[in-house]
């Protein structure tokens, strides 16, 4: 038994519109959406926290760095399942730490820390859990990007329109810090 | 680089004391319960995110049902990663779910619904998240059961005393339903 649910993101959605029912996605059946290279499926958001926390999984091929960003307000989990992951994280005092995540690690980055990453092997995967008091962030991708009811990540990358630049990553708590420098490499 | 941190839950964590610091923590290498057959390992906890959400990890081997129980104003995520589970969850209405959830499965139980769970293959692992607007609860399993320094599975059962199912659970938003019936199998 499947049940599908009209919401304010999908006209079909694995996830139940009304907060406060149980509900089981299987494995790619979440939110799904593209963005550059990746595909990002959403399991779980604001909606059923009442905004404590969200659930999400991003999937890549190997590729080029995530540029860096800072989140003032949101912690967010990097927690890898397949693949592996180099995450580029720096402290509030400018301290730098890089270290590729392989299946069951764990990297924590907590607000107003700068960071970026990069998938190391094709097929990577990444489970990622981000809030902050502000609430939770998993519609970024979508707004970003694009909605999808594909399961694979993009067939060509999907890049954000230069006016998704100057409104959306403000919106859900991005901003990107395109002269940051990672002196860890 | 390993860093080892003195916290107010273990001697040598790798969880930062200092709320606020980026971190890494290797697969098994969190803080680390026995609980009945189970691990538990907890990688993040309430204070590294404002109390907004936490992350932990729990083995087992195929074994018998967690009992039924609920929490008054605890959101709580079911994500295998390894082997199988079969959830329980009932709704506030009385409807009541059992699926079996396989790797990449994604289950949410909200506060107030009953659950109960069982690892149906040895060596299965869900990641939880789980939190509510009154805090985290990750040191329930530590608290019930007993810290350790093992990285595997309990060599025997770890039966709470019986002093500890009168007060502990009650702390950390547990209630367990003896009487609770399972319709669905």
């Amino acid at each position: 038994m499947t049940l599908e649910y009209a919401t304010r993101y999908r006209r079909t959605s694995r996830i139940p519109a009304e907060p406060g029912t149980p509900y089981v996605v299987e494995k790619g059946e979440g939110d799904r959406a593209h963005l550059f290279g990746d595909l990002i499926t959403v399991y779980a958001g604001g909606e059923q926290t009442e905004n404590l926390f969200n659930f999400f999984t991003v999937e890549g091929p190997k590729g080029d760095l995530i540029p860096a960003h800072v989140h003032q307000d949101t912690y967010e989990v990097f927690y890898v399942t397949q693949g592996a992951v180099r995450l580029f994280v720096e402290d509030t005092r400018g301290e730098q730490l890089e270290r590729v995540l392989t299946p069951g690690d764990f990297g924590f980055v907590p607000k107003n820390c700068p960071h970026a990453y990069r998938m190391e092997r094709h097929h990577s995967q990444v489970v990622g859990v981000a809030a902050g008091p502000g609430g939770t962030f998993e519609r970024f991708f979508e707004s970003m990007g694009a909605p999808t009811e594909r399961h694979g990540v993009p067939p060509e990358p999907v890049v954000p329109a230069p006016h998704a630049f100057a409104t959306v990553p403000e919106r859900y708590d991005v901003r990107f810090l395109p002269d940051h420098q990672w002196r860890t490499t």
